[in-house]
């Protein structure tokens, strides 16, 4: 089973979508087997991180921000402003796809994992997560 | 099939846990196919890498020290630690999944590729390995 | 179906393969399902990037030498040369695997994404890409 899931971004940084990748997988019926979380965009990507502090997701942001930053001198593609090349790197370090087992009818998620998008846009984006159930 | 591999880790560092994986390959019968292997934290996380020389591995976990390191004043989550906040930016950086190919009964691994459960905190850890095969 | 495509890169970069992945799609005659990349190698990676204009493909390549360049003084690993620990850095900073859905028997890949065969060693490489399809 295939389903595209459309997700609208509010901003930059990483969106929760666990709740969202769950519920299709609950949809299905499915109870044993892989969920395969793919994204659409190059400017935008997927990563698994922890869910219970928000602080470490600030950190996280925060550090990509200095690892990847916006204004880097060497940049020549700079088509859709400053925040263009930086979303191209950081998309890159991090996953366009993941492959989650599922088990009685659940994503087999560690407890303190969650499944985020991460909008590296400053801007509202539309956004297209596909998830594969087998 | 899915199965939970329990793997106690020791020490910071990467951890080679190709024979754990082909261990379930061989015992599940299956001879051609997909292994997926998904780890279930978010303070450790899987990589290949060379299997042959030692130091290639060492000098990827120093490099990595430098890239994310303790001790940066930025942070504001340190609830477990110095090592907490480097944890999960080595792990964002590295996969929660990997999709390997079965052939023969076997990993279709490349000649020097090992697959490694990458501990990034300092002290020993109960870590959980989820291995699908279909 | 597994199908194991032989790629010679000519040069250090990023390499589009998208048109060889698709074309085994497209023999395999399988019209909706998950398409599995898996590269056999350790100093050569994938990526999925955009693919309009050629400059991101150039900065992404540039931001990496600077981020894990060679000649870092930190370095014991350079059996093959100087640009033999920067490539390890660099395939784990990226990926060895890639899952990406298939309907109407074609890759649901977005309009701007392609997918990247990222050769890290600056000499010509005969690589590996194994292609699992189900």
């Amino acid at each position: 089973m295939i389903r595209t899931v459309p997700i609208q971004t509010k901003r930059q940084g990483m969106l929760d979508i666990t709740a969202r990748v769950q519920a299709v997988v609950a949809e299905s019926g499915l109870t044993e087997g892989l969920c395969t979380v793919f994204i659409r965009h190059t400017s935008a990507s997927l990563v698994i991180q922890e869910n219970a502090d928000p602080s470490a997701r600030l950190d996280l942001e925060a550090w990509m921000t200095r690892l990847a930053p916006e204004g880097d001198p060497h940049f020549t593609h700079h088509d859709e402003g400053p925040d263009d090349m930086p979303s191209h790197l950081r998309a890159a370090l991090t996953s366009t796809s993941l492959g989650i087992p599922i088990l009685d009818a659940r994503l087999m998620l560690g407890r303190w994992q969650g499944i985020y998008l991460w909008e590296h846009r400053r801007r509202p984006h539309e956004r297209e997560v596909v998830i594969h159930l087998a």
